[in-house]
């Protein structure tokens, strides 16, 4: 019954248009994705999104993943055809360098093509894009010859890959696990422990299964220095590159979860199972990191995705659903009564939705070309300054995002009455799904603590300087433009909450930390409200200049529902933080 | 594994010392209420709920019900001998009259239970739910016949009842209704169509089951004008009381849904069903209304109970888990890491939680005591003001209490990482549940549309008159201690700005009706939170006379967390609702 249509308009419109991708095309593979073949890749991708992966959404939640006796797990009906067809599409190497079997495009096409697959089927397009995101782990810390023995598989989608970091008694507090490592003697080790939530771990879409697992060399240091990464193929694979013998990992048990039911979530075990190093022994987290963070931002888009499909459903929905008059007087004195889609407390939510969601993918292509500079980019200042966009944005794209994706979710299912909580129409599965990316790769609250503990602190605050220099630079040369005033005059005010907020900080949370906790989550959502702002007042500058397009007045429209409805939020969330921790921890826990 | 525990204790605290729950004792019932009366009856509706009905909620939710090939409906394994429980124990009858086989105590305790029983068990707890909305229709619309023929076996249990109002193509605008009633000649009717989203419309806890169902008697005006209520029984009853003829009435199929599995939501197919009217031809709507604004307060007693369950097993697991340290150094040295509850994002999420519940839960009994004023009141004047109550806060306990409760589930479910998403820690099913809440009996939007297109300009304002008038009278009769004024101001700041968008609305939607509609979900939210600020500031007055107490110490605390915390976001609702209708509205449906 749902359907999906990838934004592949409102993307090129994004990047073209308001982003200036092509002024990058000094970039190694920029000059490549020309404007024909960027519209063209991203034309292909929506088609497989929306006839291959959306088709089989629906199915994969009401079928789920079954585990066999033999530890062996079953996809639902038709997620390996999909998978394949992704695979074949080339899809999963799309940024992956040429030399490892990719394409070497912008990573940046890379993240667009993600939206499109996690709007359509969640659940499916995990198992692609943790592969993704152990292929960036072993580019950045894999040897040469752990590159070309796994990568080349994986970007083919012959194999697929897994991040394996939690355990029972350890879930953000990584320094806790369990997991040891015994040398082997010849380079390799023997790794044995029990893994939990590992999406991906075990299923039938690929011929090998390549883990990425962090556990603690026997001896090594307690705690978070004492943590290694190994790759841990299910199969061991022979000199040739062909398959070995069956390696010591296994499924135990899948989870029952509230959605993704389409993607295996296991209990791994490993019971002397044959790894190797990657990168240095004891740096484990470091080159976990790289992983978490391209696994972050993804997330973050996986709920931009899940609320921009709730939201096409939901207008569907309105327009088609007849129900009461308008307020102002029938609009359709014809039929027995009007669409929905007329009564104003609707409008605001979809409004709302829409609004949120394009200038979310704003952020999130703004945020992937700083991405494509980091690896790409000869000019080491040009480099840094992208890298510090990317960590301060890390934290706001994956908790932002999928906080707002999930609640646009709800209020789109809202908008069904009784129909959206019946799981046939499938807005509960948008709703189920999404309610993950709000957890894993670090619940939110964690990526609030780590923007304000380490990602703001960072380099004496520099990432948050440039951020809000660029963002006044913006406002200073638009102010007197009368049609910009009604997007830089409440940027200006958020901007000057986001200042006060990060002020406040300044003074009170250094002697005492507790202040910081207990703001942490506003002051992410106060920067991702800010940041969104600014995307929409360059999407208007924008749109002004295209006047008397229809689509472009729609933006317009868009872009002040945001500044009117969403941006003011900044000055409630600067109140709560300016509170401090006061009455936050003044219960004792017995007191709960 | 997850727990309940019925708050007993706080409940008694806010009848007995916050609300004055005794003053009362010249209406009928209340001086039968003793103080000791009251804490027995709270305490065995307590053991019934933590003991016997939430120990059978997560297997309601894994079994579901089932219906038979011929049409019968099973119910949960353990649901009937709860269900048992409940009606022997004499709750179903607590508050109806005595002469029809109550114990016609106050309503209020009656609603005490209602958030027991659904904080221990929703979808058990909307079998007698329903069954009490319909006794409540009975008793203000039925012929005393029918009073005599349903009421007693309702009240004892052994028959329950529905409502019957959504078909297919008609839910929130039952003017669209196309169940027809045609005359029998002997006084019945024989009633066709298809009513859908029946909760509890088949299943086999009772013997018999009282279907209340709006239909239209053949030539009958179009419109809301032409609907009429009548009783249906599943089983027609003799002159003798005893069980006859199975009636035309039956369940075609259930519905599959995001949560409340182990209540029956049926398509029920009425195929020449002999049914007979409720009150006049045509008047049914206003039949309907008494049942229905029973059935809301209800409903936002639900988003209460499911806030409470998930906030208690949220703050254990808090307590539980060992995670990381505590900003302010080591707080179990001893341990691995400390239990989560030290961290302050951590805490931020309980305070909220825990602020609201309380709030909420003093604003529920409030109301509930202005119903029992409406109904047993001598005094006209009284009684006519506790109407007003009732009628302004009706959307608002329904609206606010659903949206937050919800918010506040998934906000539990958050604490636990990826075991919230995992079914077994049963955080799911909290969430999934409460969902249903924010949708039935009048999806929240029309909740909204109600209190500001009906309740709020009724009797020229009256009934905000008079709100604001006692709460502006406590404001001033406490604004000059020096330890109120934590509570005093910023409640104070909170009532102006719900002035300030009444005012607005006033000023601006008469003309233009969209800039009520645009902004009525923001107002509904304004006035819950302004209504909450108040229970608190009376909460902490009584607290602050009891000091040295270590429970009214955490009143305290929790209380200052509400203001300053929760209650700001009135500016955030004001700044939106004066923004208008035009950025909503603006859009062609066509653009969407």
């Amino acid at each position: 019954m749902p359907s999906y249509r990838a934004p592949v308009e409102d993307t090129l419109f994004l990047l073209n248009d308001v982003l200036g991708f092509h002024r990058y095309d000094n970039l190694p593979g920029f000059a490549e994705a020309s404007p024909d073949v960027v519209e063209a890749v991203l034309t292909e991708g929506a088609k497989l999104a929306d006839t291959v992966l959306a088709p089989v959404n629906r199915a994969g939640d009401l079928e789920g993943c079954t585990r066999g006796a033999d530890g062996s797990v079953a996809t639902p009906k038709g997620f390996k055809a999909a998978y394949d067809a992704y695979a074949q599409g080339g899809w999963m190497g799309l940024s992956v360098p040429e030399e490892l079997g990719g394409q070497g495009l912008p990573h940046t096409l890379n993240t667009a093509m993600q939206e499109f697959v996690s709007g359509a089927n969640l659940a499916l397009g995990m198992y692609p894009g943790l592969t993704q995101g152990a292929i960036a782990a072993l580019l950045v810390h894999g040897s040469e010859e752990q590159k070309q023995a796994y990568i080349p598989k994986m970007v083919e989608g012959t194999w697929t890959g897994t991040m394996n970091l939690t355990e029972p008694h350890c879930g953000t507090d990584l320094g806790l696990l369990k997991t040891k490592a015994v040398p082997n003697g010849d380079g390799s080790y023997s790794l044995t422990g029990t893994k939990i939530f590992i999406s991906a771990g075990e299923h039938d879409l690929s011929e090998n299964i390549v883990h990425l697992v962090i556990a603690r060399i026997e001896g090594a240091p307690a705690g978070t220095k004492g943590i290694s990464l190994f790759v841990v193929p299910k199969f061991l694979v022979n000199a040739d590159g062909s398959l070995g013998a069956r390696n010591g990992v296994t499924c135990g048990s899948l989870e029952h979860k509230m959605g993704i039911h389409g993607n295996s979530t296991c209990v791994m075990n490993y019971d002397g199972a044959t790894g190797w190093l990657v990168g240095e022994a004891n740096r484990g987290l470091n080159a976990m990191f790289v992983m978490m963070n391209e696994a972050r931002l993804a997330v973050g888009v996986q709920g931009l995705g899940q609320s921009e499909v709730a939201y096409q459903n939901a207008v569907a929905y309105a327009k088609d659903r007849l129900q009461g008059r308008a307020l102002t007087g029938a609009a359709s004195p014809d039929k027995a009564a009007d669409p929905i889609i007329v009564h104003p407390d609707v409008r605001r939510t979809l409004m709302g939705i829409r609004a949120f969601n394009e200038g979310a993918r704003a952020l999130v292509l703004w945020t992937a070309l700083q991405s494509d500079i980091v690896h790409r980019s000869q000019d080491a200042k040009q480099r840094q300054a992208a890298d510090d966009h990317m960590g301060l944005m890390t934290p706001v794209v994956k908790g932002v995002l999928t906080d707002r994706g999930f609640a646009n979710a709800v209020e789109a299912q809202q908008m069904f009455g009784g129909h959206g909580y019946v799981e046939e129409w499938g807005m509960s599965q948008f709703v189920r799904d999404a309610r993950i990316a709000m957890i894993y790769e670090g619940a939110n609250g964690i990526q609030a603590m780590d923007l304000i503990g380490r990602k703001l602190p960072r380099d004496g605050g520099r990432a948050m300087m440039a951020f809000l220099g660029e963002v006044q630079t913006f406002i200073k040369d638009h102010d007197e433009a009368e049609a910009m005033k009604p997007f830089v005059q409440p940027l200006q005010a958020a901007v000057n909450d986001l200042q006060a907020a990060t002020m406040w900080f300044m003074q009170n949370a250094l002697t005492k930390p507790d202040n910081a906790g207990a703001g942490a989550t506003d002051y992410m959502h106060l920067l991702g409200l800010t940041a969104l702002g600014y995307m929409w007042a360059r999407i208007a500058k924008v749109a002004q200049e295209k006047a008397g397009d229809a689509r472009m007045e729609a933006k317009l429209v868009t872009g002040r529902f945001y500044m009117e409805r969403i941006l003011p939020e900044t000055t409630l969330r600067l109140a709560r933080i300016k509170t401090g921790a006061d009455s936050t921890m003044a219960l004792a826990a017995e007191a709960f």
